[in-house]
């Protein structure tokens, strides 16, 4: 990158330039990394970063979760899952999942968790863009009944999945193959899409896989 | 407290004194609090809050996770859940979870895990806290077989729901009452308790709850 001129709003580089130097500074030095260092590296000045994101958190979301080559979970990636049958989409999501994330790497999806740790902002945008865009579309066209409360536990059970992967690095579960995880845990989410939650009020649903 | 004298090693109260103000310093700062000023709180020398706990990471697990009034998981809470019958486990587990951390309180819960992400040292113990001492003891007496994934996807899950309701929140998981999660989510305890989690070659187990 050229640093003989600044780059100005409307350069067609200037938003993205922006971009690549926020993913690094924020792997670097985590959420609260220098606007103004981001604005440098970038070659541009520290107002068009305001500009063209006014908030932090939208920065961090669009440079880290959203990614280098796209978002991590991009809703259109989502459409090889949405084209299965019902029964078979708990397996595919989870491989899906898995696949994606291992390829983004370990290193982005804690910097993820981290900031959405971190900053109330984030959480609700990373909770926007996971549960919203992504977990609830699919479960709603399946779903016999109480699709947030499938959603959230759709989301919460990756979340934490990727966390036991990627971040507390526990050997069974990271050295599992995609394919593993997806047979051990697909079940689990096809639970939660299609199967029997049980009554609110405490009358238990039978145990997965065993008839009553 | 008082403040007059400084409390010496041996003070049958200086131990408590030093994870009573850690535990606040925590609550407030965060991970990063001072050392010399939860010394300062607590009355003691400096060098005494290093004497009995050489590593931060052992202050703030003792402080916030062992938790004011004792252990948040105490592995003897568990034997509730060890005298029932294997295919009530998951259920149980899951209420005793909810409830648990649900008096705890979000905050801390909260707390936990952002130190946990925040150092490599405070993952390894709560990773040995939680698996080790908690969750592989209760699997190992019931699981078919692979035990180590078992409770890693089990300690994951739990990790996972603890996050949707205590800090992203979301509204269907964070209303719920423990015995609605613990009808939702005590099936899928029990899967990876002693279900069939398919083969690691990637044929898949069949859908939970429906028949083959």
């Amino acid at each position: 990158m050229g640093t003989r001129g600044r780059r100005r709003a409307g350069s067609p580089d200037a938003r993205r330039a922006i971009l690549g130097a926020a993913r690094a500074a924020f792997a670097r030095d985590g959420y609260n990394a220098s606007l103004r260092g981001i604005a440098r590296a970038a070659g541009v000045d520290p107002a068009l970063v305001h500009h063209y994101f006014p908030e932090r958190s939208q920065l961090f979301v669009e440079a880290v979760y959203d990614g280098p080559d796209g978002p991590a979970m991009d809703p259109a990636v989502l459409d090889e899952v949405r084209h299965l049958p019902a029964s078979r989409q708990g397996i595919a999501l989870v491989r899906l999942f898995v696949t994606q994330w291992d390829r983004m790497g370990a290193d982005r999806f804690a910097a993820v968790v981290r900031a959405a740790l971190a900053n109330e902002g984030v959480v609700a945008r990373i909770r926007d863009l996971v549960v919203g865009a992504l977990v609830t579309p699919l479960v709603e066209r399946v779903a016999p009944d109480r699709v947030r409360l499938r959603s959230q536990l759709i989301a919460g059970h990756l979340v934490g999945l990727g966390m036991t992967r990627w971040i507390a690095r526990l050997d069974a579960v990271s050295a599992a193959e995609p394919d593993e995880l997806a047979a051990a845990v697909g079940p689990v989410i096809q639970h939660y899409l299609t199967g029997d939650l049980g009554e609110p009020s405490g009358r238990s649903a039978s145990p997965l896989g065993a008839p009553e």
